[in-house]
C-alpha cells in the first residue's frame, strides 16, 4: 500500500498534473484581484479555489504517508507544507491579510519544477560565503542608525523618529532614491553638517553592496572557472601519466638488458 | 534570370545602396520630426519616403523570388519582411500612431551590418541559458502583484487597482525610481507594515536581476575562456605528444637492441 | 606580571568576554535611543553604559602595558584607541554631538572578530591598485566643480553657490538622484546648454566608477585564479618533475649500459 | 641648441617644475571661485593666472622647437595644445564662458602623470570593441527618439517636442530618473498606453548598457587573464623542453649504443 503511494506521488504523470493544477490556480487567482470577474463568476473562482486547496491537502497528506518522518528532511517539503498550511489558517476578521499569503501556493512551483529549485538552490549556497559581509552590512546599519537616531531623531521625527524609522529611511538612502532632494537638503537646512553623515554612509554601503556583489560574482565563476580546470587538468595528467609509464617501461627493458650483459 | 537576381541581390554594391538608402531613409524620418523643416519641405520628404518604401518592397519582392521558401527559413529575412509590412499597413485615423512606427525601417540596418547582427545574435543566444531566472522572475512578478492588488487595491487604485497598474508600479518599485517618497511611504501611512511586502520585494527582485547579471556575465566569460583555454590544451598536448613518439621511439629502439643481443 | 597580563588578554575566553560586552553594549546604546525606555530605565543604561566604558578604558591599559610601543604598531589598535578615546571626550553643550558617536565602540567588533577583520583587510588591500583612478575621480570632480560654480555660481546660488555646495551637487548627480528633474531642467531653463555640461558630467563619473568598479572586480578574481593558476600548475610540475627524474635515471643506465660495454 | 632644449623639457625636474605649477595653478582657480577670496586677493590671483599661461604658452612653445612636427603625432601633446590654445582665446562678452574652460589646464596632469595617462589610454583602447554596441545604443537611441517625438511631441512639447528634447528626456528615462513619476505616469494619463513605449525602451536600452559592460569587463580580465596563462604556458613548456631534451639525448645515447654493437 505504502509503495504503491510511494510509486503514485513520484511518477512523472502526478508531477504533470500538480504542475498543471498550480499553474491552474494562479490563474484563478490572478482573476480573483479583478472586481469585474469575481461579479460575475465569484463563486465559482472561490469553489474551484476550496477544490485545489483539498487537492493540496490530500498530496501532502501522501507524501506524508508514504516518507514518514523523511518527509521533514527535505527542505522543499517543508517548503510545501508550510505554504500549504498557510492557505488552511482562519482569514477572517483581523487575519484577512491571511488571504492574500494564498498566492504564495503558486511558488509550489518552484519546489515542483527542477531547474528552478536549482536556480534558489544556487542563491542559497552562495549565501554562507557572504556571511561576513552580510554581518559587516548589518553592523554598519545598526551603527549609523543608532546615530542618526540620536542626532535627528528631534527635528525630523518622521524619518528618524525611532530605530525602526530610521532604517527605513537608511534604506532608502543605500537604494538613492530621493536621497538628497527628499532627505538630505531638508536635513542640511537644519543641520548644516548633515552631509558629513550621509555622504559616508552612502560610501560605506555603496562599498558594501559593492564588496557582497563581487563576493557573488567570483564565487560563481571560481565554480565554473574549478570544473573546467579540473577537466583540463584531468586530460593533461592521463597524458602525463602515459608519458610516465612509458618511460618506466623502457627503463625496465634497459635494466633488463644490462642484468643480461653481466 | 532567378540567378542573376540572386548574384544582384548578393553582391557587395547591392548590400552598400540599400544601406546608404536606410541611412538617407533615416535622417528624411529625423527630419520630418520637426514641425519647421515639414513646413517648408513637407512634401518633399513625405514623395522621399514613399520612393524608398517602394525600393524596399522592390528588394523584397527580388529576395522572396530568388530564395523562394527558404527566404523564410532565416530570421533576419522575416525581420525584413515584417518591418516592410508595417510600413505598408494603413496609417490613416484611428490607426495613425502607425506612421510612428515607419522609424522601424532603420532597425533594417541591424540585419544588414554583420557586426550589429552579431551583438543583437549574441544576446538572443544568451536568453536560454537565462530561461529558468527569467521564469523565477515572472513567478515573483506575479505572486507579488496579486499580493498588492489584493491588499493595496482599495486604497490605492491608481498603483494598485488592478494586475496590470500593479505590475507597471511593481516594476517602477524594481527599477527603485520614487519608490519610497512616491509610492511606499504614501502607503505607508495607510498600511503601517507596507514596508514589510515592499521591502522583502526590492531585495527579491535586486538579487534576481543580480543573478540574470551574474549569469550572463559568467557565460561569456566562459565563452571566451573556453577557447583560450582550448587553444593553450592544444598546444601543451602537441608537446606531449611528441615527447611520447619520442619515448616509444626509443623503446622501440631498446627492443631492437635487445632482440639482436639475443 | 606583564606576561601574565599578555596570556591574559590574548585568552580565547577574554575576547569572548570582551565580545560579549561590545554586543550588551550596542543593545543598551540601541535601547537609549527609544524616549519610552530612557523614560523608565534611563539611569540604569546610562550607569551600564559608563562601566562598559570602564571595562573597555581597562582593556585598553591592560594591552598598552602588555604590549607597550608594539601596540601603536597595529593598526586595528589604534583603531580601538581612537574609538575609546573619542568616548572619553567631554559631550556638553557645543560637543554634545560626541554622545552619538558613543555607539561607534560597535565597530570595535569588526577588530575582535578576524572573519570581519579579513573583509575590511581586503577592502583597503585593494585601494592602492585603484589609486590613479580615484586621483582621476577626484580630478574630474574638481575640474567640474570649478566650472559649475563659475557657470551656475550666480543664478543657482543654494546649489553651486561654492566649491563646497557645487561639490555636493555633483556627487547628487553623480548618484543620478533627482539630476534631471531636480536640478538640470530648472538649470536649463536659465541656461539652456547646460545639459551640454552636465552630460559630458554623468558619463565621465559613470566611466571613471566603471573603471573603479571592473578594477575591484579583476583584482579580486585575479587573486583567485592566481591561487588556483599555482595550484594546478604545481601539480601539473609535480608530475613533469617525476618524468625527469625517470629519463635522467634511465640516462644514467645507459651511460652505465655503454661504459661497461667499452 | 635644440639639443639643450629637448634634454631640458624631458628631464625630471622639469617635469616636477610643470606639474607643481598645474597643482598651484589648480588652487589659484579653485580660489578664484569665492567672492570673499576675489574681494580682498582677486588681482594676485588674476596675475598668478596669467603668469602661469605665459609659462604653458613657453613650455608648449619650447615642446613644439624641440619636436617640430614630430609633437603633433603623440595625442597627448595635442591634448595640451588644445587646452593651451583655449585659455588664449579672448573670454569676453558673449564668450565670457571661455573663461569657465581655464579649469581644463589642470587636466594637463593627467597628460604629465604616467598612471593616469595608463587609465584613460586604458579607457581608450577599449573603445574601438566596443564599436558595434555604441552604434547599436545609437540606432536604438534615434529610432526611440523619432516615435516618441512624433507620438507624444504635440501633447507634451517641453519634454518631447523636438528631437533634441526627446534625446535629453531618453536619456533621463535611460538613467531611470524620475523615468516613472517623472514622465510616463503623466503622459500616460493622456496616452493611456505609453507603458508599451517606454517599458520596452527601459529594457532595450538596460540590455545594450548591460551588454557594454560585460563587454569591458571581459575584455579587462582577458587582457590580464592572457597575461598570466602565458607566463604559466611558459614554464610548463620550458620543462616539457627539458624533458625532450633528456630523452633526445637519451635516444642519440641508444643509437650510438646500438651502432657500437654492430
Amino acid at each position: 500500500m505504502r509503495d504503491t503511494v510511494l510509486a503514485l506521488i513520484t511518477s512523472r504523470r502526478w508531477e504533470t498534473i500538480i504542475i498543471s493544477i498550480i499553474v491552474f490556480n494562479a490563474i484563478t487567482l490572478g482573476l480573483e484581484t479583478s472586481a469585474t470577474v469575481m461579479a460575475s463568476i465569484g463563486p465559482v473562482l472561490l469553489f474551484i479555489d476550496s477544490v485545489i486547496l483539498g487537492i493540496f491537502v490530500v498530496e501532502i497528506v501522501l507524501r506524508l504517508y508514504a516518507h514518514r518522518l523523511a518527509f521533514f528532511r527535505d527542505p522543499w517539503s517543508i517548503f510545501d507544507f508550510i505554504i500549504v498550511v498557510i492557505s488552511l489558517l482562519p482569514a477572517s476578521g483581523a487575519l484577512s491579510v491571511l488571504r492574500a499569503l494564498r498566492i504564495l501556493r503558486v511558488l509550489r512551483l518552484i519546489s515542483m519544477v527542477p531547474s528552478l529549485r536549482r536556480v534558489i538552490g544556487g542563491l542559497i549556497t552562495a549565501l554562507p560565503g557572504m556571511g561576513s559581509i552580510i554581518v559587516l552590512m548589518v553592523l554598519v546599519f545598526y551603527v549609523f542608525a543608532v546615530m542618526a537616531t540620536k542626532l535627528y531623531g528631534q527635528t525630523f521625527p518622521d524619518w528618524f523618529g525611532d530605530l525602526g524609522r530610521t532604517t527605513y529611511t537608511l534604506f532608502q538612502i543605500m537604494t538613492l532614491e530621493g536621497w538628497s532632494d527628499g532627505i538630505v537638503r531638508p536635513v542640511m537646512e537644519v543641520h548644516p553638517y548633515a552631509w558629513a553623515f550621509f555622504i559616508p554612509f552612502i560610501l560605506c554601503t555603496a562599498f558594501t553592496v559593492l564588496n557582497l556583489f563581487i563576493g557573488i560574482i567570483v564565487s560563481a565563476m571560481e565554480d565554473e572557472a574549478a570544473q573546467d580546470a579540473t577537466d583540463e587538468r584531468k586530460a593533461i595528467q592521463m597524458d602525463m601519466a602515459r608519458i610516465l609509464d612509458e618511460v618506466k617501461a623502457l627503463r625496465t627493458e634497459v635494466a633488463d638488458l644490462r642484468d643480461r650483459q653481466r
